[in-house]
């Protein structure tokens, strides 16, 4: 009999320099240039299923980039089934963003691997994929059946990915689904999120004069676009952190004591992180919220990016004809997105000053998700972290959003399990994103702990 | 004896082809890359001189781009002396930016033609040169010295002219100087300004958290630098549209009811042009002032453009760590550029929230100026836009700026003219920038008449 988690240690040489080649191929999701690399990215991942045993590896075909699937059912029917979701798309990455390196060709320094991707959320497909390959190399075989499904399109909100879940649910059938994604509270201190926010990602584009003018000849007579959005913008928090939408809040569950104080063990881990990534002069929001329930529990409203007039190196004195903002909600439980987005809709219309127009256009969708902290599954995967990390894990609500999660909770009737070996310090979507190598092989680790959990029948 | 107006009518063609040859050539002072272009201007500027029969023609270094000179003093010491100014330089312009053909290459369509800095203000620059070279081609020879500077960094405020005026007294000496730029009231109705605004510009940055964070991990506890910049913005105005930093108004001078019944008879022009060119939903601005006295006698603060975080085709959830904004304001006689920049520079620090950090940078200053609009200078100049165009000019305050005006002015001690012969629905500074040719011939039909009237000693 060899161990698992033996085969994994003696291989991880081999695993990092297979997580290198996929963090080389830039599946940007986002980017309509980068079709063709996010295809490339399922190719490599469908032949590496094949290559260490998963059946009906494949690369699925949809409407966007493709879904990669692979299982292993050779437990039987008796032993219990893990399904696993990652995503193997990644946000855009420019060298002039800050990157210190091309974000495409990964650098191991001081025990990290930089690359876009490094940590969300590459390192985690090919922790689960390395977990099964070690798991499948050894022998006896588990009793344990496998299901891998990598997403192409989280990024994206899983424009497709839905659909497919609905449609397939025999092929999804589970008894746990685990979605490895996001952030522990620190290096050493392993999390266990149980919610995770929604997002609804919109634009706003306000449009002022015909074309654009001589600041000269117009200025004083026209409201600068610039102006206009800046005056809707900020219109649209109170003063307080709170955003100003009428019913934002509504359907926001509200936070019982209990749960408040199962939040605040975590609360210490937090605020640190945040002095040492966040680093802004002073934190903001909403006051009446610790920092831990502000990035959990409440939802926001972000602005992402705004454009308008001349902002290049020299100075160019024009009025501009327009101007334009990327804003995006991130939802908690209960939220609707598409009742959010026409919420704020209808205010920003309701505030735009007459002597502009706007325009708000709908981007993309997710919904929130949540768990429960106290199911036999979730347990088992706290019980894993302890195994692999030396400590129990806290129980999180992540800021972040995987938009499936939902709907695989909803289609396939199984408990959910958050697992992730990501710290929020590793530069998710920011330039000289990395992952440390440690933490990755202990995900690994934990991983195999839980399926060794799992396969002893405790779900049941 | 030969007219030199028909010497300009039969040469009407050619010079046609001689402004599109010097349209060809991308003079964009404000980005370091056409450094060689805006050479090369100077440069086909001092051969035509030279060509026509000017003396001393040459491109002067300065610490930015070349001055253009040249002078016919055969008329000697007893005649008068015109010193004419014009600018070479452009501002930028890109095919992306809603050009329907390429900005540097001219077009010429129903009359007009297309090209940046056609009427901003190369058909300035050119009416002054073919005005000189018709003068000089026929006998008898004219009664009037002239003396041409062509300026190559106008769109840059004007960096090394007001060094070089202060030191070239003698050279520049002249008993009127004839500043050539900017717009009649329409195409057909002449307009003589005896106001142009001065500016100050400056940049605004604000710095939130240390790097671009993922806007799910930190979202509701960090200040979003774009929001904070916005809420900036926001205050820099009242409602009422007047500018809210604390003594921006104190030195303007007030409007006396003689010179507000003045403007007023530009008014329906400059109405009529806000609703053909403008074309906002509605004005906007101060109330207590009409859209004449908005454009010209009002000071102004104005977004010239604005840049932060993810704003490209697509999505990325961000929170940006930094934002930009480009500001100018347009002042008006007896306002500093200088005091203008401290007051709003100290009043934006005021109102930078603690969560944030803002930097304010100067970029570029110039004074307003005035001049005496019952001056026999500009008499003449209205005697010969009368002759030229067949109707009485209005007299305007404009609302661009030609930043050496008041070097000339104080340095030179003569009376200022303005002359111009574009029109605000030229494109200016916008795409799309185009010249009426008729407009432009009549401009070289006025220049004539004035160094006619001139030549008879009327100055005197």
């Amino acid at each position: 009999m060899t161990n698992p988690h033996d085969y994994a240690h003696e291989n991880a040489r081999r695993f990092q320099e297979e997580l290198k080649e996929l963090l080389r191929i830039p599946s940007v999701s986002t980017l309509p240039q980068h079709k063709g690399d996010v295809r490339r990215a399922a190719d490599w991942l469908v032949a590496d299923m094949q290559r260490i045993g998963l059946e009906r590896a494949e690369a699925i075909a949809t409407a966007g980039h493709p879904i990669v699937y692979g299982e292993w059912m050779g437990a039987g029917e008796s032993a219990p089934t893990v399904l696993a979701y990652c995503h193997y798309d990644v946000q855009p990455a420019e060298i002039a963003d800050g990157w210190e390196t091309d974000p495409f060709e990964p650098v191991e320094r001081d025990g990290k691997i930089y690359a876009r991707g490094a940590v969300d959320s590459k390192s985690h497909v090919m922790a689960q994929l390395k977990a099964a390959e070690s798991l499948l190399a050894v022998s006896p075989k588990p009793n344990v059946n496998i299901k891998l499904l990598f997403e192409g399109e989280e990024e994206t909100s899983s424009a497709n990915l839905a659909a497919f879940v609905a449609s397939s649910r025999e092929r999804l059938k589970a008894d746990v689904c685990v979605i490895c994604d996001g952030s522990m509270a620190d290096r050493e201190q392993p999390a266990l999120p149980y919610a995770l926010r929604g997002i609804v990602a919109m634009e706003v584009e306000v449009f002022g004069p015909r074309q654009d003018l001589h600041s000269g000849h117009y200025g004083g007579t026209v409201h600068n676009p610039v102006q206009a959005l800046a005056e809707i913008i900020t219109r649209l928090h109170h003063p307080n952190g709170s955003v100003a939408a009428p019913g934002f809040y509504d359907d926001v569950l509200p936070l019982d004591a209990e749960e408040r104080a199962a939040l605040e063990k975590a609360l210490p881990w937090i605020e640190t992180e945040w002095q040492a990534v966040a680093a802004a002069p002073q934190p903001w929001g909403e006051s009446a919220y610790n920092l831990h329930e502000r990035i959990g529990a409440r939802p926001t409203l972000e602005i992402n990016g705004i454009t308008g007039g001349f902002a290049a190196e020299g100075f160019k004195t024009v009025l501009p004809a327009r101007a334009l903002a990327k804003i995006s909600c991130r939802l908690v439980p209960n939220q609707k997105p598409e009742r959010i987005f026409e919420l704020v809709r209808n205010y920003i219309r309701q505030i735009t000053p007459p002597t502009v127009r706007s325009e708000i256009r709908l981007h993309s969708v997710g919904d929130p998700v949540m768990t429960d902290r106290n199911s036999p599954a979730v347990q088992a995967a706290a019980n894993a972290y302890e195994k692999a990390w030396g400590k129990r894990p806290f129980f999180t609500r992540e800021g972040g959003s995987v938009p499936i999660s939902l709907d695989l909770q909803r289609e396939l009737g199984v408990p959910l399990v958050f697992m992730a070996f990501g710290y929020k310090g590793c530069g998710a979507h920011g330039p000289n994103e990395h992952v440390y190598l440690d933490m990755w092989h202990k995900g690994i680790d934990t991983i195999l702990y839980f399926y060794d959990d799992i396969s002893r029948g405790n779900l049941r």
